[in-house]
């Protein structure tokens, strides 16, 4: 089944103490979509501005992802420039240029109405609704969300997180959504907003799922090297939904390996600047890494 | 197989937001004596001062831990004082009167020089040499650490790394040893200056495991409510070595299973100020976590 994906398409400028890599493709859909086309087909709804480079469409025809629903506006694409610290866990913003997305209102094309599985990647809150209300009958909708809406779209989010099956943040938003320290407490508070299936990112260490069936303690993939983190939030929940996309059987059955194969996806992320290494990665590849982490972890 | 434990016994002061004990049983030979004996004999080498409580003899007694190489010294016992932050996480030393610590210097008894398991429990690198250097020839040798002695006897503990099976220590120890970011390049600096088995504990992250056969993922087992986090990587270590020495079978063939029963006993321990909980667990209690941790791990 396909996924259909919303979330943020941008240009990711991006420091490290040892390079800086201008105007990369990035942008929560562009990670999302690109993590989940490994797996099922998907719909790419966003917008950009007419300076989007061509090759960045043609990344995205690479990985077949259907492009009715991208909008091309007068103006500029969204720009984020960053800066990572030493290790690679802090990064401070340095510029945020809307663009095009001051005024992006996602009206769905009719093919994309009736996708099973609806991934709200990050993106205002107002826009994620916006979108699934656009929607005939998913089968399931998830949502990521990132700090920043915390602080000035609460109320929105709230809204939100009532039509959600499943709702991911990661350790830092729970604890400021719920005030409480201890995950389980959180996830207990998460779960009374809306959403029975709620899961905490927390990053190299890996995620838990609180869902209807019990908790799961997901590893993360350890790596060597961490070239650049940005977009792994996105790969995970991107490569999780179309595994679920593509697996027989329910969600109860599936979710604990689609999450388990976000994570793998999660991990090639990281190992090049924005979507470079991930675009290279092959199916193969992906399942190597997910026996490995059975060998990781198995006692 | 019988497991010789050396390391501090204290007398713990702790106070958390909500509150303050006074002069509980603590010191690493005492979380971890406690933790190992749920599955082999413990024979424990220590200190103590002739202000040393009766009871707290008898709590030592009641898990049959042989006190043959405990002396009992003129002087007061080792007193530490610590206070932890609202989270858990953060602690500071309020006080630590080292008591008869200052002259301590054991001579181990002959019935304990042919112990198979050795775990050298977090006290000066030299005194761990010392009991080491009075052993016979001990099957696995393991020994654990804290930052201070990073910070004042590092030649001590480079020695002592020489002649260890496993070494254990946390991930900020393990930085500020290798100066290493990433874990995997502190692991193999720490495995060239000796141990074949390096473990990294991440306190609720979990730990990991460098080891002939390869990595291995250990989880921590998730809790509700952590009431004193004191010990915790102690008991981890206690109940892993006393796992190993009662198991059938090589390192390699138990040791990720024995991780995962010292991170249950770990978690048992952060329920209850001091050991207050972990002397009052059951062998049965311990194998129910077991079991719920295969179940939140499983996929």
């Amino acid at each position: 089944m396909s996924v259909l994906i919303v979330g943020s398409t941008a240009l990711d400028s991006i420091k490290t103490p040892t390079r800086e890599n201008p105007r990369l493709l990035g942008g929560s859909a562009s990670h999302a979509s690109v993590a989940a086309s490994f797996f099922s087909p998907v719909k790419l709804v966003g917008v950009v501005g007419e300076d989007f480079p061509r090759r960045y469409l043609a990344l995205y025809k690479k990985h077949k992802i259907d492009l009715a629903g991208l909008q091309v506006l007068p103006g500029k694409t969204f720009h984020w420039s960053g800066e990572y610290e030493a290790n690679m866990n802090n990064r401070r913003t340095l510029l945020t240029e809307l663009g095009v997305f001051e005024t992006f209102n996602p009206t769905l094309p009719s093919t994309h109405q009736d996708a099973a599985f609806v991934l709200l990647a990050n993106i205002a809150p107002s826009l994620q609704q916006h979108v699934l209300e656009q929607m005939k009958r998913p089968k399931f909708v998830a949502a990521d969300t990132m700090d920043l809406w915390l602080n000035i779209a609460l109320p929105d989010l709230l809204k939100l997180l009532k039509h959600l099956d499943a709702f991911v943040l990661n350790d830092s938003e729970a604890h400021q959504l719920t005030q409480e320290d201890n995950m389980f407490l959180a996830l207990k508070k998460i779960h009374k907003m809306g959403p029975n299936y709620v899961i905490i990112k927390k990053g190299s260490h890996g995620s838990v799922l609180s869902a209807p069936q019990g908790f799961f303690l997901c590893p993360a993939y350890p790596l060597n090297r961490v070239v650049d983190p940005t977009g792994a939030g996105d790969s995970f929940v991107g490569g999780m939904m179309g595994y679920l996309a593509s697996a027989k059987g329910g969600i109860d059955a599936n979710i604990r390996r689609a999450m388990i194969y976000g994570s793998v996806v999660a991990s090639f992320c990281c190992e090049g600047f924005g979507l470079q290494r991930t675009t290279k990665v092959t199916r193969k590849q992906i399942q190597q890494r997910v026996k490995e982490l059975e060998r990781l972890t198995r006692y």
